[in-house]
Formats: C-alpha cells, sequence, structure tokens
C-alpha cells in the first residue's frame, strides 16, 4: 500500500509537470500547500485539476490548480498559501464582471458562493453592472453561506454558516450571520 | 495552445456524436447552447456527461446533457435554451412521483434544491406521495436555496439566495426570500 | 442498450473486486446496498470510488465507498445500510478531532454540513478542541444544512432545508428548522 502510494504520488507529480507549464503561472504553484515535495496537497489538486481540463476542457484560462467541483472567475486576487480555497467543493466565485479579493489567511468553507453580478432583475439574460467584493485578511466564511456584489468586510471578520451577506462590515473583528446577516458580537 | 484546444474540441464533438444517439433526445441538442459550432457549451457538456456516465453508469435513463455534479430526475419539463440549468453544480431536481417545471428563461443558481417528495415524517424509509412544483418563465433562484414540494411560482419571481421556499407565489412578479420565504417586494 | 448495461455493470464489479480488498472494510460491502447482485448501487459507488482515488489519491484512507464530491473524515460511525449517507454530493461530514454517530435509518440530504471542530476565532490556523456530534436513529437532515460541534439530536429529529442547528435536541421526536434552528411541532 505504501509503495503504490509512493509510486502513484509520483506519477502524479510527473504528470502535473507535463501540463503545468501550459496552464499555471507559477507564482501560484509555491507557498505552504507545495513544501511536502511531491506529495503536497498542491500537486495532488494540480493533478486533479489538469486531468478534469483535459476531458472537459473547463477553467482552460484559470491559472492556478482549481478543483473540478468549483466554478471560479478569473479576476480573483488572492495568497498561494490560501489555494485551499480554491481546491474545496460547491463554492461559485463569479467574478463576473468585478473583482474578488480574498485577504491572506482567510478560510471559506464549502458550498459558499461570492457573487459580483446579480442577473437584471427585470432582464435576466442580462447582468447589471459588477461590484467587487473585498475580504478583509483573516476572516472565516462558514459553509452554505452567500456573499453578494459590492460587499466589504474588514480583516477578521467571521461569516456564520448559512449566512447571506447583503451589506459591508468594514470594520471587520466581528462575528456575523443570518439571512440577511447581522453582526452578533465585536472580537 | 489554441491549436491544442482546437484540436481537443474537435475530438469532443467526435466523442459526443458516437454517443449521443444512445443516451439523448436530439430535441435538447440545439438552441442557444448549440449555436457555436464544435466549441458550444452544450457539447462539451455532453461530452463531460458521457464521460462521466461511461464511468459510473449514473444518469443513464436521463434524455438530456446533465452534469455529473447534479442529481436530477427524468420528470423535469424545460425548454432546450435553459440547458445550463442542468449543467451547474450541487443541484438536487428531485422529481420523484411528481413533475418539475421549469418556465422558459428561467435561471436557476448553484447547490439549489427542488423537491417533489418528502420522506414521510413517521416512517423516513418511505416518501409521501409527490406533489408538482412549477417555476414559470423567467424566474431566478438565488444559490443555496430549496424549493419544497407543491411549491407554485408563478412567472418572473426572484428567489433570494439562501431561501427555503415552503409556499406558493403564483402571482409572480415579485422578490421573495428568507427560511420561510416571504415576500419583499413586488416588481 | 440493455446489453451494453449489462456488460458495463460487470464490468463494474470487476473492477470493483480488485481493489475493494486494499482499500475497504468488508463489513461496508453489505446490507441493503449490495442486495441486488453486481447492479447494485453499492458496486457503482464502490467502482465510482475507487476510480476517483487512483486518479486523485483523495479519501484513500476512508475504510467505506465514498462519493467523490463530498468531503469525509475517519472517525464515522454509521451502519453499512446508510451507505447513501456518504454516496451523495455537497456534503462535508468533517469528524475532526471528534467522532459523528449517525444513528441507523438517519437520511442525510446533499449539501449539509456536520462540523466537530471549528477554527479558533482568534487564530484561524488552529481548531478549537473537537466536539463530537451524535445524530440518533431515524433522523433526517434537510438539504443545505449545517450542524455545529457538539450537537446531539435525539432519535426522530427532522431537521428543516436550509437550518444551522447550534445547540442539541436530545429529546428527538421533533421538527426543527431555522438558524439557529428552534423546535417547530413535536412528533
Amino acid at each position: 500500500m505504501k509503495h503504490i502510494k509512493k509510486i502513484l504520488f509520483f506519477w502524479k507529480w510527473l504528470y502535473v509537470h507535463i501540463f503545468a507549464w501550459i496552464f499555471y503561472d507559477p507564482k501560484y504553484l509555491k507557498g505552504r500547500w507545495f513544501a511536502d515535495g511531491i506529495s503536497s496537497p498542491g500537486w495532488l489538486w494540480a493533478a486533479r485539476d489538469i486531468h478534469h481540463r483535459l476531458h472537459t476542457l473547463q477553467n482552460m484560462h484559470i491559472k492556478w490548480p482549481v478543483s473540478p467541483d468549483i466554478k471560479v472567475g478569473e479576476n480573483i486576487i488572492f495568497d498561494p498559501d490560501d489555494l485551499n480555497n480554491m481546491n474545496s467543493f460547491g463554492n461559485y466565485y463569479q467574478a463576473m464582471d468585478g473583482t474578488i479579493t480574498i485577504g491572506k489567511g482567510t478560510y471559506i468553507a464549502p458550498n459558499v458562493g461570492i457573487i459580483t453580478s446579480n442577473h437584471d432583475l427585470y432582464n435576466l439574460d442580462a447582468h447589471l453592472p459588477g461590484k467587487d467584493v473585498v475580504l478583509g485578511k483573516s476572516c472565516w466564511v462558514g459553509m452554505n453561506s452567500v456573499i453578494l456584489p459590492g460587499v466589504v468586510l474588514g480583516d477578521h471578520t467571521i461569516v456564520g454558516a448559512g449566512s447571506v451577506v447583503t451589506k459591508s462590515f468594514p470594520e471587520g473583528h466581528c462575528v456575523i450571520a443570518g439571512s440577511p446577516a447581522r453582526k452578533l458580537k465585536d472580537l
């Protein structure tokens, strides 16, 4: 079993390196998720992603390893140390006509949506002009939450599971929750 | 890169056409998602779906291209132009012992559930008799929402993210949200 | 079509048996999900899972067939007859530094999270000490719900869709819903 794993890890690592130069910006291929050599989570994420891209032709334009189980736009600013947020499941980082900024050390749970552009309520085939979303440093967004266009969360904002964040909390250092999300306490 | 993509797109298109006649009803293989020739999203969805069916033997009885990341019943009425709703992720269109009707031009976000038959509260291994769910034309159901059995939403109903829709709003032309969903405003 | 399916089912069944002895504890490979011979859902789940493990090297340490579309920890106690809960999608059964117990006959819908250890609010890179989560027998957890660390739900607790369960209802035999979940009625 141990030997099988070793061979598989090496094969994955080799496979990634054949394709990584086509798909990825090398700045995303370093940091804490690549610190353990060929058995690093980062290389496994990359192998899974490359396999998915070659089979489905999806996410071809995304410059970092991304899970097949999330949907992601290009205009996302994040630190390579937070590549975990891009390799989760059920997430939708829309970044349409707007940028999503994710501060360093921020954790985003599964099934979380971050939306920058809503459908036009009076013509659903069109989208409203996008509004950037900014999450500060060391935030934590709980599972099954949705963050709507234009929201700014300051450093160290905690979003409870199942929340819908409709307005900004730029001061940060607080716990918010609910639908619409309200401040529960300051930290 | 451009040439690689072209070759891959052609390969996918060919691959789809070998199997499409087995799995699909041709009425679903036209409309706006197939308007761009071999690089149309529709053919990519079909290629991904066929690959998934052959590997997992799931969804074999569904007559249209469907994402491997959603669960879907057979009794769903929708327009081929809205095939996007079937190729999202995290969705559960149950359609058990009841029909789900999705009006033309309706958008359903990721992780949305539409349920027609609940478990029997007093015997969970059994299901209650199903009740049809009807979404009118040009509705929009926000991410992470759930729509329960028997719900009828009139044309142009907007369901806010994270809502649980327990009763009908047959008049449509309104925004509803919350758990349970209540009307926020008329449009 | 029928013959193709038969051949594919047999191939899957064979494929599973080559690898099952490496990955699985045989106690999970029996019960109602394996009652229909080679076309049993259980073997298809196993085939999908093994394919996923060999391609992504994920879930290698999990001793039962598990969906590629959920994330799951090792410390989960459940009955083999409830293997369906492990082969859904969008679920996150964390079981980090704590055990999740799922009573026999309990149904867990898609996109449900069961969390045993939260991030430390004052140092997100660390986790708080875990607290076990216990679901009694014949519970039903609705879609898109999240259950937080330490929660105990008694036998026959029904959790409405989209709920966030923050405290225990050890008495069971009730319907709870909302965020935070409150009791709606006794059964």
